[in-house]
């Protein structure tokens, strides 16, 4: 191993740390440092440098992040010229917004709110120490989890269910899959027009028979769904994206009335937003739990990085889920279940559930306020703004939905047409309208935005 | 709120916990504490009988752990009579064995050569404090571990591989499903009979295209491969699942030649134990990356309850996934995917995976010799046994299939038969053969289970 010498500056705007990586992988580029060498330990080189042995680390835990170095434990570092790593990841992230201040998202979250000590800390009493916990685990989920949900569900919406009937998955889309399969070749999944994509693509995906019908700003088209070969029908009752739409206790019981109909109807209630949801009516699945799917997740009631979900199936869908999908491995990382579990059960997700319904309560009023108190408001109608962290905007002021989108984004703002939802044309859709999302944005942030759309849409 | 009065045993064969605990159950069930009744604060309640507060504190914990009380945040505990979670799960898990003492699992995993020093370590230094960790994360994947296992697929295999081309996902079922998606409806994929369960019902199941062809003990069957309509074909190539069959150099040339051969043909190359194998030949992406989809995992190469896995994509196959998924979010947790990556950047994986090929040497030579040493040994032929967790044991001692499977299970062994891995008939496979797995038994307990099958197969 050769020395290396190389003369950094302490007054240059690159970190020392920095330019010792750039130094040390010009090197290894170059050959001078052939590709396979030990480089030296880290000791060594702080000492032949004059550098602290944390600046060292630093670079070369950077050599090894972009691949010109490779660790190997209780060795050392050894050189890599030739590392398909090199190549940086260029994709473009499908989140990604390039140029854009505010991004008026449906699936925002405020990640500030997260309760980020409470989970902290009770991650920390979880241990992989746990020997139990290394395994496979309940191909349904941990049985302290789905307690903790059937508890929760009968103690924040009247739910009653049984754990047994619950079961666990590492996101919506796995889940609805699998009800794809255990639903059979025969059955013919409904989705509204414009439904949520997420929930439609992957029972699409996966070849099952769907079946569309036009969703109607303030009612469910169930005339349209008796007239369909449809028999399991996706509802969200309190809050359908993107219209916002809730239904009346009326329209639900139409709904049940559908489902119970015929034997094989069912229905699939996804209401994700539901735990902190302003004044929701009550649920299909209490009135007939064995109709009902019940989909949930915990996305934005704790963080989208709990990327988890669950269904409560009826009695005779979970015999059948056991016989069609014996191989069903759990995927949802099972510490963080167990976190999710003792959070419930600490009664901590309940009153955090509450403080995030007065959360977005304050965000939307400042949205609506700002919007309808605006020279805008004469042009405008807002859709489903009662309850959720989006709404519908309508606008009229003579300008095509094209222009609204690029006025808006000129002004920095990034709006989701409603007609960017749509599968299909509908005419039961307003024209001219978007998506505000303001779940994500801080409270400034959206009386800033709100100014931006005035004035971009004040002629 | 009532006092409560009880009078506890120390001296009692149950812990004061489980007394009190089994007391208020009790007075709720009765109705004595009313339904929806705030409970005695643990302080007071300790005062109040004498005990110490940690005893009522876990008195509490199994309350609402069985559903006879709920937490409310800074408020207290309150009785409840008729929570569903008062029903215990009671459905039998896949995984269960009760009556038997040795499972020879293929699926075994040693949870006591986890490194869990280590992996705790890398996880209290990641911390959900960090706000970027709480969002969705890049839906293929955090870019950390997606560099991290492009290095150690280069490192320990020679594949290269850029990071753009890898999908991390939670789990290989979910992958498999998203691989039969990305192939389009005219894909008709392949499948050796007998293979891994796992890996076909999730194709299966999402009503994709298959066609089985007959495995062989000692070499794929190429030529039914060419005759049939398969266009892409899953393949071990190192270590087949059930026969433990390894292919030899010149017929992974051969699978090579058959994907090159039509430009729809591809190879999903899924060799789960790679990273700990003895010997592996090379792998069939090395050597021809824009044909082989590889399927690999940290399921038995950290631990189970990790269950990520990844997939590395033809660059073609990539840019469809990216067109045909656009709605893909990543499932895998995102604290536990850096906590891999680094574990990979260390240099411990490589480190681990050379102790777990070491472990599992040592382990398999145990259980060899004391078969072959055995007045069994002329009775006996051995399949698959020089590399991996299991093995193949033929027995030829006059009984019959069932007969060898239930003197085992008389003895406390429990043995899953190669015919129960069947799809559908195939002559190739030797009757009255077994799956030895002896990966999650301890060296002891593999002496023991080795003796047990002697004991119980010895006529």
């Amino acid at each position: 191993m050769k020395n290396l010498k190389y003369s950094l500056s302490k007054s240059s705007a690159s970190p020392l740390y920095i330019q010792l990586f750039e130094n040390i992988k010009a090197d290894i580029i170059s050959g001078r440092i052939p590709d396979g060498e030990r480089l030296p330990s880290r000791r060594a080189l702080a000492e032949d440098l004059k550098l602290s042995k944390n600046t060292v680390e630093l670079a070369y835990h950077k050599l090894i992040d972009e691949g010109y170095a490779v660790a190997r434990s209780r060795s050392g570092y050894y050189a890599r010229r030739t590392s398909p790593i090199n190549t940086d990841i260029s994709e473009p992230d499908f989140y990604g917004n390039p140029g854009i201040t505010y991004v008026m998202s449906q699936n925002g979250t405020d990640l500030g709110a997260v309760p980020t000590q409470a989970l902290t800390k009770l991650r920390r009493d979880i241990s992989y120490d746990n020997p139990e916990l290394l395994g496979y685990g309940h191909k349904y989920g941990e049985s302290s989890l789905r307690k903790a949900i059937s508890h929760n569900l009968y103690d924040l919406h009247g739910i009653t269910c049984t754990p047994d009937r619950i079961i666990i998955g590492a996101g919506i889309d796995y889940l609805l899959q699998q009800i794809g399969c255990v639903m059979g070749e025969s059955a013919v999944f409904g989705f509204e027009n414009p439904c949520f994509a997420r929930s439609y693509v992957p029972i699409k995906n996966i070849a099952a028979r769907t079946e569309l019908i036009n969703a109607r700003m303030d009612s469910f088209p169930t005339d349209e769904l008796k007239k369909s070969s449809i028999n399991v029908m996706y509802v969200s009752a309190d809050m359908h994206f993107p219209t916002g739409r809730r239904l009346s206790d009326r329209q639900r019981k139409e709904l049940i009335d559908w489902a119970e109909s015929a034997p094989d109807n069912y229905i699939i209630e996804a209401d994700f937003d539901l735990d902190f949801a302003e004044n929701p009516g009550y649920t299909l699945i209490s009135k007939c739990p064995d109709k009902v799917i019940f989909l949930g997740t915990f996305y934005r009631s704790i963080a989208p990085a709990f990327s988890g979900a669950f269904l409560v199936l009826p009695d005779e869908l979970k015999r059948v889920y056991d016989r069609r999908l014996p191989y069903y491995i759990n995927l949802k990382s099972r510490l963080e279940q167990q976190v999710v579990a003792e959070f419930i059960k600490s009664g901590k997700y309940r009153s955090h559930t509450e403080k995030l319904r007065k959360l977005y309560k304050e965000k939307r009023s400042i949205l609506k306020t700002a919007l309808l108190d605006s020279p805008l408001a004469p042009h405008i109608k807002l859709h489903g703004a009662d309850s959720g962290t989006y709404f519908i905007i309508e606008v009229k002021n003579g300008m095509s939905e094209q222009e609204l989108k690029s006025a808006a984004n000129r002004h920095g703002v990034k709006l989701i047409p409603l007609s960017a939802c749509l599968i299909a044309m509908n005419d039961n859709m307003p024209p001219c309208s978007f998506i505000l999302g303001f779940g994500e944005l801080k409270k400034a942030a959206i009386s800033e935005a709100a100014k931006r759309m005035i004035q971009a849409w004040t002629l």
